[in-house]
Formats: structure tokens, C-alpha cells, sequence
């Protein structure tokens, strides 16, 4: 077991039974994340052993550029985009350069931003083709989560006529989306973060043997971002791992994504349960058979 | 930010790491509300700024009436019909008259009721084509919450004969349903509440640009009340606006509502963003590209 | 009123605000469970006026045969299989007996084990026709919870060819599922557990007027245990009852279930609204309308 979980159930005597109910008392998870005051209040006398997440104010400049690679259309040429990690207190000045032969944009979630960055047509707020915008968003105290951005103007094909000069859903469809981490000041970094956006039967567009591959030694401390997309809801489950629902006490290793929800959390790898090729899916039976599913592979120490 | 919050923020260090997390430390949302005694604990010495629920332990005399207008179905010609707003320790005497003819109900969720209100065909507890029904509810200590009351006995056309007998879900599908507010003593009172019944590709029964449209000045606090309905499941999304997920410490933009689930959250308008056209919607793919969005329109102070 | 919940209202003022909100203040409902160390915590000056659960570290060997029952596939020839009720603290060395002839396994959620216990056919942890394969599983401290176990492995006849030897859920549709509830020592033990698989249409596999007929005396308490499995999504709705979704304080009646996702709860049968045929259901409109609906039967005292 991690001796910082060692160390908190120490601290737990002398603390809240808030504390001791996030932090559980045994092994293989750690806690979920988003909104978790609790946390830092319970860990402060001796702070996460690893780095954390300082608050420094800062101006984030970044340009994500829209074109097509393939059938996809993409952020930068990857799918999902890049993921956008902040502190709460940052800034982020986000030029969208459009690269496309139709309008597009970023619509953000969970982050403060005036109507002007909002992303959708109606408000304006999208590049022309060949043309640019620039969006300013605010990660207010508060904000701290696990987010995501996408387009938020590009029809489908047999989107009706009534809508379709308000918003559009075609663009995610075909690759146009992203993470946003915003983080709390004093929150543990992991040592890697994976990003699993569930769109119709993929993850992040692709179905086994092309899903996602995630690796990690046994100990490392992994950080799951889940986003999901589309017509379609999701479970997803990991093999092996479980951990806190955030905001909450609960215990889950398997989880409701509807389209635009997102959540995350972190696990040690392997905690309590050792390596392995960890099987993570979508647990919706005709979901998972048609292949949406990885695998998680955990190496020994 | 609200004085409000800058108020409860002095206050926190007095209190419990609990509170602090309900409040959260920055704009743009409130809290959660349903069952948050932990909200009025933290406010308790000097209570909301505005007006507050009061317990009094009211019984509200209320008629329904169900009759036909156009294609719908609606108590008191209505849809949603009327919402009912009481408060723990309140009894609702609720009269259905019915101007249908078919038989027709009311169930409640939430609250208390005996078997004789439970509004199901098997419980004999529903009013026939020209008669009436009473039933009796009581907002028991604790039920504070986003609640809904629905036709429970109306059938599909295409409902298969073994069953028609129990129940039915033909009413709600065409307009049978409205909002119950159960309020804790003490709890702030909106300037202004929105009732959103999701059912099928529908914002209560409409879409673009005939959803409901709705509008508040920038710093008043609106409450939303989010139900579903029907054969589908929808993720209610809010532009420039977020909330804590009522019950937990987690900041939500997004939820999923399925059929028969309700919540609620109060939001400050345009705190932290600012005025403007915000979209609320239904972010799975085709039901927003068939006109399930509509504007929350935030004018300047 | 329930003298237990009097008497916790009598501690409350001696406890933290917490304690306060997870009890609630009134009748109808008792608490979430999964997680709620906190529970004990305030419960435990006095403790529960019945029996409780008992840290023994206890080794549970268990045997499931898998055969085929009428079209049904089964684990101990009955459908859901056995619930296997452990407490945290226990092991289980659980052997799988194949009666079938295709390969079939268990693979279990929430608890600790290797992957030489995952169930799965990519980890090779399954029983082929006639043999038997033996998983060890261990409920570490902070896996309370309401969990559950199935096949992973035999295909749907139509599942695409490049995931057939990795998993499938084709076992799950004709019946390999059933329930684990890992107890936390000190938790109130119930009179009675009733467990419902929301799968396809049915409870259990089953459509009323044949579905699960639950049956309790007024002021028992009762324990319910919700799975999801296949797929779609259900919304789980019990008349008359309502509980604090597990790991919240929230009170609910109704709950989106998702595949593979569990929760339970515990109330008084009939506590606030006294006896009567209480109607339990799926409230997607379809489904309920298919029969995907049973009664809680509650007698008076």
C-alpha cells in the first residue's frame, strides 16, 4: 500500500470523518478530484509526497489549428486535441486558426469565459475558413475539473434547416474535441494522464486492436480524463482499479458517460492488485462487442 | 463575486471543511440544494440576504384540472401544469378533476402519500372520464428536493393488453406532468424559476425556436428545475453557467436526466461571465440537431 | 418513526453537521450505504439496534456451477446466481464448475484480485466445457459497496470476429450475472435483500405479470440491489420509498442504472406511507410499458 495512504491514515485521528470517508482506508484507488477541497485540508499539515499544482496566475498562449488529416477533422492534426492543463487562477488566450473549408470553433466547459468566447454560431464566436478567433477563457477559483472543448458550429450533413444556422454537432462527430484539467493549487500531478473520449462505438474515434494502448508501471500514479460524445451513452469500466465517484464517498469502477459529460480521476497502478493487461471498456454489450475496448497494461516494478 | 458569498467565505474558517466545499471559493454557481442542511448550518448566523423559505406547516388546497387543449394533454391547460412549491412540513390536498375522457392521474415523487395517493391504476387511486380524485402528500422532514408529479394510468396506443391494466405512460407523453419544489426552511428563494421537462427531442413539448425562452437580469438568482421524460436519455447542458451537483461537492455544466429523474440548482445570472445569449440544450448529437436548445437570455444590470 | 432514527436525531447535535445530513431528519428512508464509514461514525456510541456486520477475515470458499436451465444459462441453476455476501476483510476462493459446453468465467467488480482472477479470455482466467477454474478475491478495507460478478467470455452469436477472443457478453444475456455486497463492519444489517438485474426489458430476465414479486412487513428493513446490465439504460423508480443516493447526501426515488453499473440502498418497508402494493419500475416509457415492472409488497404490521 502507498505510504502516503499510510500517512493520511494516520493524520485521520486527529481530522474529519470527511477525511477519512474521501481518502477510504485500504488500497487500489485513490480519490476523485474535482471540487475536492477536502482533500488539500485533510493533506495540508504534510502535502502529496510527489509535485503539486501551483498557483502562479499565469497567461496561457495557444493556437489550435483546425484541418483535416484523413476522414478526421482535428485540433492541431490529432485526435482528441491536445489537452489544455491549467491551475485555477490561469488565463487562457486560445486563437483557433481555421484550416477548414467550412466555419468552426471552440466551445469550452467549465471555465469562466464572457459571451464573446462562447463558441457557437448564434454568439458569432467562430473562425471562417482560412480565417481565426481568438477566445479567452478564466479558470475562476472553483473551477477546478476535468473539462473539454470542441467545435461547436459544423452541421451534419442531415442537420434540418431550423437549426442548423444556431449550432452543430458535426464537427465532435468527426474529431473536433479535446480535454481541459484545471487544476487546484496543492493537488498531486500524476505521472501520466490518459484521455478517453467515448463518441459513438469508439474510444477517441478508433475500436480494438486500433483503441487507445495505456501503460504505466505498477506504482505510477495515472490520471483517467473520460469524456464522452455523440448519440450515445456510456459505462466505462477499468479491470482492476476502482475509484471515489468525485464529489462524493462512493466507491465505482464502473460509470454512466452521457455526451458532453466528463470526469476523472487517479489511481496507483496496479494498486493492490498487481500488473497486468487490464481490460478497460465501454460496458454496454453491443458497444463493447463491436470493439470498444483497451487495454490498460500495467509493468511489474 | 456576490456579497453573499464573500460573506459565507468570512465565515468558513469558523466552520466546517464541509461548508467551505458546498460554497466553493469563486463565481458562477451556487450550491446544490436538495438536502443541504449543510447550507443553512453554514449560514445560519445570518442567513441568506434575501428572502428565505419559512416552515409553517401549510396545507395547500390545490385542483388539477385535466383536459385536452389541441394535441396535448395538460393539467389546468398547461404544459408543463402549474408548479407546486411547498415547503418540509407542508401537506398538499390535491383535487384532479378530470375533463378527459379517459381515466387520468396524479403520482408524486419525492414526498410522502399512503397507498390510496399513489396515483397507479393497480392502486385504484386515479379520477374517471367527468370525476374527480383527492390525494394527500406530506413534505416530511428531509424530502426537500426537486421533485415531479405525472399521469401514471393513461395508456400507449400500442401498450400490450398485459400490462394496460397497472399503468400507463401515454399521459406524460403528451403533457401530463409539472414540478413539485420542496423547500427546506431557511433556504434562499429565487427571483425567478424555470421548470425544463426533457421528453423525447422536446424542451417541454417544444423545440427551437419554439423552446422556452428564458430571461433574467444579470445578477438576479434563477433556479432551474430539470426533468425527464419518455423513451430517451438526455445530458441537460448549460452555457456559461455551472453548478454544484446538488448531494455532492462536484461542479457540474453538464448532467445526464433520465426518464423520471429531476434535480435543480439556483445559479446567479452572468456572475463571472456576464451577459448574454446563452444556450441551454440537450447535448446528445440528434436530439440538439432537432431544435432540443434554447436561450437563457442574461440582460445587463 | 423509526426509534433508531430518533435516536440518531439525538446524537446529531453532539456530531458534526455531516452525520446530520447522511440521516436526514425525517421517515421514509434510511441512508446510502456504499462508502459510509460516517454512518458507522455517528452510529457508533450505541450502534444499530440489530445485528451488524463483523470484521472476521474470513475465507469464503465458494462453488459455481455454470449449466444451462430451459434457455436460461445460469450459475447454480438459478438466475440471478447466488448473491455472495462477504465482509471487508474476507477473502474468497470462488470455483467456477463448467458445465456448459463453451467456455465460461467470473469476473467480479469493486473487490481486489489479480489478473489471473479477471475473468476475462485475453487474461486466460476461464473455464472451458467440463473443466473448472478457481479465482481468489480479496475485499480490501474501503470496497464496501454494492457490487456483482458475470461471464465475460461467451460471444453473441453476431460479435464481430476480431473481439471475439478477447471478451464478450453473450453469457450475461442468457443469465450469468449475480450480486456481491461487501459489507463494512458495524454496518445495520437487513431483514431482507432483494436483488434486480435491469437487462433488456426485464427484471431478472423476467417481465411482469411474472417479475419479482418483493414481499416485507412494515418497519423491516429491507435491502435493494440494483445492476444493470445488456444494452440500454434504465431508470430504477420504487413508489413510496425514497433513499440517499449512496455517497451523497441526496435523497432520490428514481436512478439512471447503466450496464454494469450497482447501487443499493436500505429502507423501512412502508416507514412514513404505510403498507400497500408498491409498484417498482424502469420509468423509460417502453419499458415499462413492456412489463419491465414488479410490487413491493408491503404488509402491515
Amino acid at each position: 500500500m502507498s505510504s502516503l495512504g499510510d500517512r493520511l491514515r494516520q493524520l485521520w485521528p486527529r481530522r474529519s470523518v470527511l477525511g477519512a470517508l474521501l481518502l477510504g482506508t485500504g488500497g487500489g484507488y485513490l480519490w476523485g478530484r474535482a471540487g475536492d477541497d477536502v482533500l488539500s485540508s485533510v493533506v495540508a499539515p504534510e502535502g502529496p509526497s510527489g509535485p503539486v499544482a501551483k498557483a502562479e496566475g499565469k497567461t496561457h498562449q495557444i493556437t489550435l489549428v483546425a484541418s483535416q488529416v484523413a476522414d478526421n477533422l482535428t485540433y492541431n492534426r490529432t485526435v482528441p486535441g491536445p489537452t489544455i492543463e491549467i491551475v485555477e487562477g490561469d488565463t487562457v488566450e486560445l486563437t483557433l486558426v481555421n484550416e477548414l473549408d467550412v466555419d468552426a470553433s471552440v466551445h469550452v466547459h467549465g471555465v469562466h469565459y464572457d459571451i464573446t468566447s462562447d463558441g457557437t454560431r448564434h454568439s458569432k464566436s467562430f473562425a471562417p475558413p482560412g480565417g481565426r478567433y481568438t477566445y479567452r477563457w478564466f479558470a475562476a477559483a472553483g473551477t477546478a475539473g476535468y473539462w473539454h472543448y470542441h467545435d461547436h458550429v459544423i452541421n451534419r450533413p442531415e442537420q434540418p434547416p431550423e437549426t442548423r444556422e444556431h449550432e452543430g454537432s458535426g464537427g465532435i462527430d468527426r474529431g473536433l474535441y479535446g480535454a481541459v484539467i484545471v487544476r487546484r493549487p496543492g493537488e498531486a500531478l500524476p505521472d501520466k494522464t490518459f484521455v478517453i473520449v467515448m463518441i459513438e462505438n469508439t474510444l477517441n474515434g478508433l475500436r480494438f486492436p486500433n483503441a487507445p494502448f495505456l501503460e504505466a508501471r505498477e506504482g505510477e500514479r495515472v490520471e483517467f480524463v473520460i469524456i464522452g460524445h455523440g448519440d450515445f451513452f456510456h459505462t466505462f469500466h477499468l479491470h482492476g482499479h476502482r475509484w471515489v465517484d468525485p464529489g462524493t464517498f462512493r466507491l465505482l469502477d464502473t460509470k454512466t458517460v452521457g455526451p458532453a459529460e466528463s470526469f476523472g480521476f487517479q489511481v496507483i497502478a496496479g494498486e493492490g492488485v498487481g500488473p497486468g493487461d487490464w481490460m478497460y471498456h465501454c460496458h454496454v454489450h453491443d458497444h463493447m462487442d463491436m470493439g470498444m475496448f483497451g487495454f490498460f497494461h500495467v509493468m511489474p516494478k
